[in-house]
Protein backbone atom coordinates (compact mmCIF):
# COMPACT_ATOMS: atom_id res chain seq x y z
CA UNK A 1 0.00 0.00 0.00
CA UNK A 2 1.62 3.60 -1.10
CA UNK A 3 1.84 6.45 1.15
CA UNK A 4 -1.30 7.90 -0.77
CA UNK A 5 -3.57 5.19 0.64
CA UNK A 6 -2.65 6.30 4.60
CA UNK A 7 -3.72 10.33 3.30
CA UNK A 8 -7.21 11.06 3.63
CA UNK A 9 -9.32 13.74 2.28
CA UNK A 10 -11.16 16.01 5.16
CA UNK A 11 -13.36 18.48 3.06
CA UNK A 12 -14.19 21.94 4.53
CA UNK A 13 -11.59 22.00 7.08
CA UNK A 14 -10.48 24.10 8.66
CA UNK A 15 -12.90 26.50 7.06
CA UNK A 16 -15.96 25.94 4.07
CA UNK A 17 -14.09 24.70 0.56
CA UNK A 18 -10.77 23.57 1.37
CA UNK A 19 -10.14 20.34 1.21
CA UNK A 20 -7.74 19.10 4.17
CA UNK A 21 -4.92 16.55 3.68
CA UNK A 22 -5.00 14.83 7.06
CA UNK A 23 -1.75 12.66 7.35
CA UNK A 24 -2.83 11.22 11.00
CA UNK A 25 -3.12 8.07 9.74
CA UNK A 26 -0.06 7.37 8.22
CA UNK A 27 1.46 8.40 11.35
CA UNK A 28 -1.10 5.46 12.58
CA UNK A 29 0.19 3.16 10.32
CA UNK A 30 3.43 1.43 11.98
CA UNK A 31 4.60 0.42 8.38
CA UNK A 32 3.64 3.81 6.86
CA UNK A 33 5.46 6.24 9.69
CA UNK A 34 8.62 3.79 9.46
CA UNK A 35 8.28 4.22 5.37
CA UNK A 36 8.02 8.14 5.51
CA UNK A 37 10.71 8.29 7.98
CA UNK A 38 13.35 6.19 6.14
CA UNK A 39 12.07 7.70 2.76
CA UNK A 40 12.69 11.40 4.22
CA UNK A 41 15.92 10.32 6.44
CA UNK A 42 17.91 8.83 2.56
CA UNK A 43 17.25 12.31 1.26
CA UNK A 44 18.96 13.82 4.95
CA UNK A 45 21.73 11.95 4.42
CA UNK A 46 22.38 12.55 0.64
CA UNK A 47 22.46 16.06 1.68
CA UNK A 48 24.80 15.21 4.39
CA UNK A 49 23.12 17.75 6.77
CA UNK A 50 23.87 18.50 10.40
CA UNK A 51 20.55 19.11 11.84
CA UNK A 52 16.83 18.78 10.86
CA UNK A 53 14.45 22.23 11.50
CA UNK A 54 10.68 21.85 12.02
CA UNK A 55 7.92 24.12 12.72
CA UNK A 56 5.44 22.87 15.67
CA UNK A 57 3.42 20.97 16.26
CA UNK A 58 2.74 18.39 13.62
CA UNK A 59 6.18 19.06 12.12
CA UNK A 60 7.72 17.54 15.03
CA UNK A 61 6.30 14.03 14.47
CA UNK A 62 8.46 13.24 11.65
CA UNK A 63 11.04 15.96 11.90
CA UNK A 64 12.89 14.40 15.03
CA UNK A 65 12.54 10.79 13.73
CA UNK A 66 14.35 11.80 10.23
CA UNK A 67 17.05 13.65 12.25
CA UNK A 68 17.58 10.80 13.96
CA UNK A 69 17.62 8.50 11.48
CA UNK A 70 20.33 10.73 9.26
CA UNK A 71 22.79 11.35 12.26
CA UNK A 72 21.42 14.51 12.96
CA UNK A 73 20.73 17.27 15.70
CA UNK A 74 17.10 18.76 15.92
CA UNK A 75 15.91 22.02 15.80
CA UNK A 76 12.22 23.19 17.00
CA UNK A 77 10.81 25.88 16.01
CA UNK A 78 8.33 27.22 17.83
CA UNK A 79 5.26 29.68 18.72
CA UNK A 80 6.78 33.06 19.94
CA UNK A 81 7.45 32.58 24.01
CA UNK A 82 7.87 28.74 23.93
CA UNK A 83 11.45 28.45 23.73
CA UNK A 84 13.06 29.58 27.49
CA UNK A 85 16.19 31.23 26.14
CA UNK A 86 17.28 33.59 23.51
CA UNK A 87 15.68 33.43 20.11
CA UNK A 88 15.77 34.64 16.73
CA UNK A 89 12.56 35.17 15.01
CA UNK A 90 10.77 35.40 11.78
CA UNK A 91 7.67 36.97 10.97
CA UNK A 92 5.48 35.46 7.56
CA UNK A 93 2.34 36.19 6.63
CA UNK A 94 -0.36 34.27 6.37
CA UNK A 95 -3.57 34.34 4.63
CA UNK A 96 -5.41 36.72 7.12
CA UNK A 97 -2.61 38.14 9.25
CA UNK A 98 0.59 37.60 10.42
CA UNK A 99 2.47 34.97 12.29
CA UNK A 100 5.81 34.18 13.96
CA UNK A 101 8.40 31.23 14.23
CA UNK A 102 11.41 31.33 16.75
CA UNK A 103 14.59 29.34 17.19
CA UNK A 104 17.21 29.48 19.32
CA UNK A 105 20.00 31.77 18.92
CA UNK A 106 22.68 29.43 19.47
CA UNK A 107 20.72 26.19 17.51
CA UNK A 108 21.69 26.88 13.82
CA UNK A 109 25.70 27.28 14.23
CA UNK A 110 27.72 29.18 11.27
CA UNK A 111 27.95 27.14 8.27
CA UNK A 112 25.65 23.78 9.16
CA UNK A 113 23.95 22.25 6.83
CA UNK A 114 20.10 21.94 7.54
CA UNK A 115 17.31 20.25 6.52
CA UNK A 116 14.07 22.07 6.52
CA UNK A 117 11.15 19.81 7.34
CA UNK A 118 7.13 19.94 7.33
CA UNK A 119 4.76 17.47 6.98
CA UNK A 120 2.58 19.68 3.99
CA UNK A 121 4.01 22.14 1.09
CA UNK A 122 1.02 23.98 0.47
CA UNK A 123 2.46 27.84 -0.09
CA UNK A 124 5.33 27.74 1.47
CA UNK A 125 4.83 29.80 3.79
CA UNK A 126 5.85 28.01 6.78
CA UNK A 127 9.04 26.62 4.99
CA UNK A 128 9.82 29.67 3.39
CA UNK A 129 9.97 30.76 7.28
CA UNK A 130 11.76 28.12 8.46
CA UNK A 131 14.39 28.92 5.48
CA UNK A 132 14.96 32.55 6.30
CA UNK A 133 15.38 31.71 10.18
CA UNK A 134 18.15 28.72 9.29
CA UNK A 135 19.94 31.46 6.63
CA UNK A 136 19.52 34.64 8.79
CA UNK A 137 22.00 32.41 11.67
CA UNK A 138 24.72 31.80 8.84
CA UNK A 139 23.14 28.15 8.55
CA UNK A 140 22.87 26.52 4.65
CA UNK A 141 19.54 25.36 4.01
CA UNK A 142 20.72 21.84 2.31
CA UNK A 143 17.10 21.06 1.30
CA UNK A 144 13.44 21.33 2.23
CA UNK A 145 11.88 17.40 2.83
CA UNK A 146 8.05 17.21 2.99
CA UNK A 147 5.61 14.27 2.62
CA UNK A 148 2.81 15.97 1.01
CA UNK A 149 2.77 18.51 -1.52
CA UNK A 150 0.16 20.17 -3.28
CA UNK A 151 1.69 21.27 -6.22
CA UNK A 152 -0.91 23.44 -7.32
CA UNK A 153 0.25 25.95 -4.87
CA UNK A 154 3.58 26.77 -6.14
CA UNK A 155 5.08 26.17 -2.45
CA UNK A 156 8.57 24.79 -4.58
CA UNK A 157 8.28 28.35 -6.72
CA UNK A 158 8.74 29.98 -3.59
CA UNK A 159 11.59 27.98 -1.99
CA UNK A 160 13.37 28.27 -5.52
CA UNK A 161 16.43 27.28 -5.60
CA UNK A 162 16.62 25.34 -2.53
CA UNK A 163 16.34 21.96 -3.02
CA UNK A 164 12.89 20.36 -2.76
CA UNK A 165 12.06 16.58 -2.32
CA UNK A 166 7.88 15.65 -1.41
CA UNK A 167 7.02 11.90 -1.32
CA UNK A 168 3.48 12.56 -2.26
CA UNK A 169 2.08 14.82 -4.76
CA UNK A 170 -1.03 16.23 -5.70
CA UNK A 171 -0.90 18.42 -8.77
CA UNK A 172 -4.75 19.02 -8.91
CA UNK A 173 -6.74 20.57 -5.98
CA UNK B 1 28.67 12.29 28.25
CA UNK B 2 24.94 11.19 29.99
CA UNK B 3 21.46 12.56 28.81
CA UNK B 4 21.12 14.86 31.78
CA UNK B 5 24.38 17.13 30.26
CA UNK B 6 22.10 17.63 27.51
CA UNK B 7 19.18 19.29 29.71
CA UNK B 8 19.99 23.01 30.99
CA UNK B 9 17.95 24.58 33.94
CA UNK B 10 16.51 28.08 32.86
CA UNK B 11 15.45 29.98 36.14
CA UNK B 12 12.70 31.95 36.11
CA UNK B 13 10.68 30.47 33.08
CA UNK B 14 8.04 30.43 32.27
CA UNK B 15 7.22 32.63 35.37
CA UNK B 16 9.26 33.77 38.49
CA UNK B 17 10.31 30.87 40.46
CA UNK B 18 10.13 28.06 38.43
CA UNK B 19 13.59 26.55 37.21
CA UNK B 20 12.64 25.39 33.59
CA UNK B 21 14.09 22.22 32.66
CA UNK B 22 15.06 22.88 28.71
CA UNK B 23 15.36 19.55 26.73
CA UNK B 24 16.32 21.41 23.34
CA UNK B 25 20.34 20.90 23.67
CA UNK B 26 19.39 17.39 23.72
CA UNK B 27 17.54 17.26 21.04
CA UNK B 28 19.85 19.47 18.92
CA UNK B 29 22.65 16.81 19.83
CA UNK B 30 22.84 13.64 17.27
CA UNK B 31 24.08 10.84 19.74
CA UNK B 32 22.18 12.62 23.07
CA UNK B 33 18.87 12.04 20.31
CA UNK B 34 19.56 8.75 19.14
CA UNK B 35 20.26 7.51 22.40
CA UNK B 36 16.85 9.04 23.68
CA UNK B 37 14.92 7.49 21.27
CA UNK B 38 16.46 3.96 21.38
CA UNK B 39 16.58 3.91 25.04
CA UNK B 40 12.49 5.14 24.95
CA UNK B 41 12.12 2.54 22.34
CA UNK B 42 13.62 -0.45 24.02
CA UNK B 43 11.01 0.28 26.40
CA UNK B 44 8.29 0.26 24.35
CA UNK B 45 9.75 -2.97 22.67
CA UNK B 46 9.84 -5.07 26.36
CA UNK B 47 6.22 -3.63 26.31
CA UNK B 48 4.90 -4.77 23.51
CA UNK B 49 2.86 -1.49 22.05
CA UNK B 50 1.00 -1.50 19.52
CA UNK B 51 1.04 2.68 19.46
CA UNK B 52 2.78 5.39 21.30
CA UNK B 53 0.55 8.73 22.08
CA UNK B 54 2.05 12.40 23.15
CA UNK B 55 0.60 15.05 23.11
CA UNK B 56 1.64 18.54 21.11
CA UNK B 57 3.99 19.96 20.93
CA UNK B 58 6.74 18.36 22.33
CA UNK B 59 6.12 15.35 23.17
CA UNK B 60 5.87 14.58 19.31
CA UNK B 61 9.48 15.01 18.76
CA UNK B 62 10.32 11.45 20.47
CA UNK B 63 7.29 10.02 19.94
CA UNK B 64 7.13 9.88 16.50
CA UNK B 65 11.03 8.29 16.39
CA UNK B 66 10.14 6.20 19.51
CA UNK B 67 6.59 4.46 17.82
CA UNK B 68 8.96 4.03 14.20
CA UNK B 69 11.93 2.76 16.37
CA UNK B 70 10.09 0.22 18.04
CA UNK B 71 7.62 -0.97 15.03
CA UNK B 72 4.59 0.32 16.53
CA UNK B 73 2.44 3.23 14.89
CA UNK B 74 2.02 7.05 16.63
CA UNK B 75 -1.24 8.73 18.04
CA UNK B 76 -1.50 12.98 18.25
CA UNK B 77 -2.70 14.21 21.09
CA UNK B 78 -3.93 17.51 20.47
CA UNK B 79 -5.06 20.57 21.44
CA UNK B 80 -9.25 20.99 21.32
CA UNK B 81 -9.95 22.07 17.25
CA UNK B 82 -6.89 20.97 15.71
CA UNK B 83 -7.27 17.33 14.51
CA UNK B 84 -10.29 17.03 11.03
CA UNK B 85 -12.04 14.49 12.26
CA UNK B 86 -14.48 13.28 14.79
CA UNK B 87 -12.76 13.29 18.26
CA UNK B 88 -12.44 12.16 21.83
CA UNK B 89 -11.44 14.30 24.63
CA UNK B 90 -10.26 14.89 27.92
CA UNK B 91 -9.84 17.86 30.60
CA UNK B 92 -7.62 18.05 32.93
CA UNK B 93 -6.75 20.55 35.85
CA UNK B 94 -3.94 23.42 35.70
CA UNK B 95 -2.56 24.94 38.57
CA UNK B 96 -5.13 27.99 37.06
CA UNK B 97 -7.50 26.88 35.34
CA UNK B 98 -8.68 23.69 32.95
CA UNK B 99 -6.89 22.46 29.81
CA UNK B 100 -7.98 19.50 27.38
CA UNK B 101 -6.39 17.27 24.64
CA UNK B 102 -8.01 15.09 22.03
CA UNK B 103 -7.47 12.26 19.93
CA UNK B 104 -8.91 11.16 16.93
CA UNK B 105 -12.06 8.96 18.12
CA UNK B 106 -11.09 5.76 15.85
CA UNK B 107 -7.27 5.95 16.56
CA UNK B 108 -7.19 4.11 19.75
CA UNK B 109 -8.82 0.81 19.28
CA UNK B 110 -10.25 -1.70 21.55
CA UNK B 111 -7.43 -3.74 23.34
CA UNK B 112 -4.86 -1.61 21.59
CA UNK B 113 -1.49 -1.84 23.67
CA UNK B 114 -0.45 1.94 24.20
CA UNK B 115 3.09 3.84 25.27
CA UNK B 116 2.21 7.53 26.82
CA UNK B 117 4.89 9.76 26.20
CA UNK B 118 6.37 13.04 26.93
CA UNK B 119 9.33 14.67 27.45
CA UNK B 120 8.69 15.14 31.06
CA UNK B 121 6.87 14.10 34.09
CA UNK B 122 6.38 17.02 36.75
CA UNK B 123 2.90 16.40 38.66
CA UNK B 124 1.33 14.23 36.04
CA UNK B 125 -1.39 16.13 34.89
CA UNK B 126 -1.06 15.89 30.45
CA UNK B 127 0.30 11.97 31.53
CA UNK B 128 -2.75 11.04 33.12
CA UNK B 129 -5.07 13.08 30.77
CA UNK B 130 -3.53 10.82 27.80
CA UNK B 131 -4.06 7.19 29.88
CA UNK B 132 -7.06 8.39 30.44
CA UNK B 133 -8.11 8.73 26.52
CA UNK B 134 -6.63 5.71 25.95
CA UNK B 135 -8.52 3.67 28.86
CA UNK B 136 -11.39 5.39 27.87
CA UNK B 137 -11.28 4.16 24.11
CA UNK B 138 -10.87 0.59 25.67
CA UNK B 139 -7.00 0.91 25.04
CA UNK B 140 -4.71 -0.33 27.37
CA UNK B 141 -1.80 1.78 28.94
CA UNK B 142 0.91 -0.82 29.32
CA UNK B 143 3.09 1.85 30.70
CA UNK B 144 4.33 5.92 30.83
CA UNK B 145 7.99 6.91 28.83
CA UNK B 146 9.79 9.83 29.98
CA UNK B 147 13.28 11.82 29.43
CA UNK B 148 13.09 14.06 32.41
CA UNK B 149 11.17 13.59 35.79
CA UNK B 150 10.40 15.67 38.56
CA UNK B 151 10.50 12.87 41.20
CA UNK B 152 9.83 15.58 43.78
CA UNK B 153 6.25 16.73 42.24
CA UNK B 154 5.04 13.31 42.79
CA UNK B 155 3.94 12.57 38.79
CA UNK B 156 5.14 9.13 39.25
CA UNK B 157 2.18 8.03 42.29
CA UNK B 158 0.05 9.77 40.37
CA UNK B 159 0.08 7.71 37.65
CA UNK B 160 -0.14 4.37 39.52
CA UNK B 161 -0.86 1.39 39.36
CA UNK B 162 1.04 1.74 35.89
CA UNK B 163 4.50 1.40 34.82
CA UNK B 164 6.39 4.21 34.69
CA UNK B 165 10.41 5.00 32.98
CA UNK B 166 12.56 8.08 32.86
CA UNK B 167 16.05 8.28 31.58
CA UNK B 168 16.69 11.21 33.96
CA UNK B 169 15.32 11.23 37.69
CA UNK B 170 15.81 14.77 39.36
CA UNK B 171 15.10 13.61 42.96
CA UNK B 172 15.07 17.46 44.61
CA UNK B 173 13.96 20.85 43.45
Amino acid sequence: MGLEEHIRDIPDFPRPGIVFKDITPLFLDAGALREAIDALAGYARELEVDYVVSAEARGFVLGGAVAATAGAGFILARKPGKLPRETASVEYQLEYGVDALEVHSDAVRGGARVLVHDDLLATGGTAAALCGLVENAGGVVAGCAFVIELAFLNGRARLSPRDVRSLVVYEDE
